[in-house]
């Protein structure tokens, strides 16, 4: 024991406690503690360790229990010989001389798609040091209900569920979850929906996927809105090669821009993505008439379901949807957390049951503890809670951010639909900058903030920012603002 | 307040006061209960569902506390006015006149592949009613230490965590996770791994989803084994033409099957599936020194890499990969639980960055969540203590099968490998039966056993059953083996 050199973190996100069983855990499992080697005593480690004696005592305790450590009368804690049964990485499967040449060989022959050259979101790792942060689609620490949520995991893990989500469900999603997204999400967007028209899924982003997966063949015809959401773009043209992009204008996607030879419409009608404009009641019922007419389908991307604030929000285009139409992508990643990766489908049974054979195939079912604790987080009304702060909050920081760039950002053009968390700004071709460099440059003052050339799918795209405020505290809001009108007034 | 009818269910999995708190939000959000309107007293409402005043009490103040209540003083509790606020259900987005033909279109027509046709595992929804489930692939709930689970699950969720887990990460897994992997799971199979070669995926149908997409065109010359695993069968002929299937014999896949234009061979080389036979190192070798003279690459499905209990076990084929040409699949499925669907790859890293790609287009990442809460289990020490649980179980009831079906089925051709959770039975031509007739009947006697016909690419295959155990009490077997070889008995 004297060569185990133990150090704990007092500064680390873990208790000491965890940290003195890991290492000793560890110490054991590779060998530097041997079979029936005796431990130092609690009171010499505790003071080696400067730890209390208690922490000491805990820890070789819950060894002791758990097999790892037995207790021989008074004499003292020695390491359980019996440790080193089968199965242990000591008696581990030893790596005998390989075959084949080292040179290995060339994967990019044999990789057929290659996603990894796609162009794509990428967000500095380190974006909650800055002051502020204008970053989108992320947390606000501050808000996020975490005892709320806490206590939904522990009701979700008592014994009696065990049986519940523990095992493979592969044919139905968790009924509490179905139950709570039939009843009090899909009422709010119009949608009125049966349990085999919904299909849970990883986040809206697996929705999408399946949908081009099970639609798109090599020759469909695909509209996407230019600007628009880069990962449809990737997902839609790994599949086809008829791409049309449509423009959007404050009332979202041109129709039209829609040709009569398209089989499927991909659109974010409630806050375009990236604009935010809201695509108003008469526009949704001329696309629905078109899709009719041209017989296309529509996958609406609600990304944002929650965030209508300002003033009563125009219904989803699923609730007009009298053909079965409308595919339509829900999402708790804006509500929830992103990192929970959970969101549904909507659309005819027919769809949703080869969509729920697809997800078997893919990732057999979305992770059943997360769909209940999830369950609980909306049956017990903590979700509408939450709701409601959200919506006080990204109200108050909607207003103070319009009034901000109207202050220091003048000369940009700002669209407005209904709520959302982000602005987009669009600047004149007197103002042009160069967005890498504004990015690079506000970054050392502290600022992020999103350049809009990711969001173009045509080239030479007018120069952009999106700017969110679902992370940033409201009162950063104005001296970040005040910051990037300087950075501007020096760049454009 | 008169009409509102409480039902509380005493035999429900949900505490009274979790029920009464779901009717009561569920009664202001619909309106039952209306802006306002009083609610009767603590000591009423105790009375008149025959709960504890202190119970009425908690729901009361915790929804005062989330504002869906206010009290006025002593006069009792009120609706809260303000929950009528932006955003919730009754300020919801009216369904207008919807647009589109009633008809509905054809679906099937559009949709371009269809998963839903492709033969797969059923298991029955009540298996765990069966006196006698020798069924596949679920957990034991008396084996799985939920305890220890729990504290991880409480570790992961502390407030320090929430900025690591609950925003999305794109760009790398968990490193807690990834370093447990490296350094814990990886070494009992010999494989030796950096980082950036390994992957988390959702259990390791994803991985082999991921595969399939990236490395199989339309004509990608594909090899599987045969018997062998559904799944495999469903994903890579959803991509090619050209499946090819090899034989399995005692010393799992036949090399001479493999013809020399193959591009990929799948295979479960440690526990074959479904047989259980276990490829011997010889075997291996000659792989991948066939893989490097035809140039192939291998898929090494180790799908239960910690039931290796009877004796030193077998290194993984990728510990002899000098070449770089196996890609590795490894799940937690088989030891924490399948609901959780986690598990991981390891592969060269021009592939796994690949990989990684197509993850984000098809489901970002996998829950942040469970990664952080699987990075503890390992970390603390209790997957190991019970992966040594296991095996003890699993070696004591796979000793109990191997008697019992000596003595009650001794027709049966019965193969074995190192461990695994079931065991695979084959019969002659004169002990032909019928399988959906055989599994009704023992389902009527309370044994649950699977036809193997599912897992033959080939018509006409033998007559098989697959019995698992990983869920039957070792003192079940005997008797239900019992009934098992009295009923072939009648059948065969």
């Amino acid at each position: 024991m004297q060569e185990l050199l133990i150090d704990l973190d007092r500064t680390a996100n873990k208790s000491l406690q965890s940290q003195l069983r890991e290492v000793l855990v560890s110490a054991i499992l590779q060998g530097h503690l041997g079979p029936g080697e005796k431990l130092p005593s609690t009171r010499r480690l505790s003071t080696q360790l400067g730890i209390s004696r208690n922490t000491s005592v805990l820890v070789y305790q819950g060894l002791t229990e758990d097999g790892y450590l037995r207790t021989n009368q008074r004499s003292g804690y020695f390491v359980n010989e019996a440790i080193c049964e089968i199965g242990m990485p000591n008696h581990s499967a030893q790596p005998l001389a390989p075959v084949g040449s080292v040179e290995g060989l060339n994967w990019g022959d044999r990789i057929k798609r290659k996603p990894g050259a796609q162009a794509n979101i990428r967000k500095p790792r380190d974006w909650q040091k800055l002051k502020y942060p204008f970053i989108y689609g992320q947390p606000d620490r501050a808000l996020f209900p975490i005892t709320d949520w806490r206590d939904c995991v522990y009701k979700a893990m008592g014994k009696q569920w065990l049986d519940d989500w523990s095992q493979d469900t592969l044919d139905n999603d968790d009924p509490l979850l179905i139950e709570q997204i039939r009843n009090r999400i899909l009422p709010r967007r119009g949608i009125l929906a049966s349990e085999d028209e919904i299909l849970v899924t990883l986040g809206s982003q697996q929705a999408l996927y399946m949908v081009a997966s099970l639609l798109v063949g090599e020759r469909t015809a695909v509209v996407l809105e230019d600007p628009g959401y880069p990962d449809a773009r990737n997902i839609f043209s790994l599949r086809t090669e008829t791409v049309h992009y449509a423009g959007v204008d404050a009332g979202g996607l041109k129709l039209d821009d829609v040709p009569a030879e398209t089989e499927l419409v991909y659109t974010t009608p409630s806050h375009q993505l990236p604009t935010t404009v809201t695509m108003p009641i008469e526009r949704r019922k001329a696309l629905l008439a078109q899709a009719e007419a041209d017989d296309f389908v529509v996958v609406e991307d609600d990304y944002e379901l929650e965030t209508n604030f300002t003033g009563k929000p125009v219904p989803a285009l699923k609730s007009l949807d009298g053909g079965g139409r409308v595919i339509y992508l829900g999402s708790f990643s804006k509500t929830l957390f992103p990192g929970l990766r959970l969101g549904f489908v909507v659309a005819s049974r027919e769809l949703i049951a080869e969509m729920r054979a697809l997800r078997r195939l893919m990732v057999r079912h979305p992770p059943n503890n997360n769909q209940r604790s999830t369950a609980f987080f909306l049956s017990l009304g903590y979700y509408d809670v939450f709701v409601r702060r959200l919506h006080r909050t990204y109200e108050q920081r909607w207003q103070v951010m319009g009034e901000g760039l109207a202050r220091h950002v003048p000369h940009a053009k700002v669209t407005r639909g209904m709520g959302g968390s982000s602005y987009w700004m669009q600047f004149d071709d007197a103002d042009r900058f160069d967005g890498p460099t504004l990015v690079q440059r506000a970054q050392r003052e502290s600022v992020y903030v999103e350049p809009g050339d990711i969001y173009f799918a045509r080239p030479h795209a007018p120069s952009c920012l999106r700017l969110g405020f679902s992370s940033i505290p409201t009162a950063s809001i104005e001296p970040g603002l005040a910051i990037l009108g300087q950075l501007l007034a020096k760049t454009g």
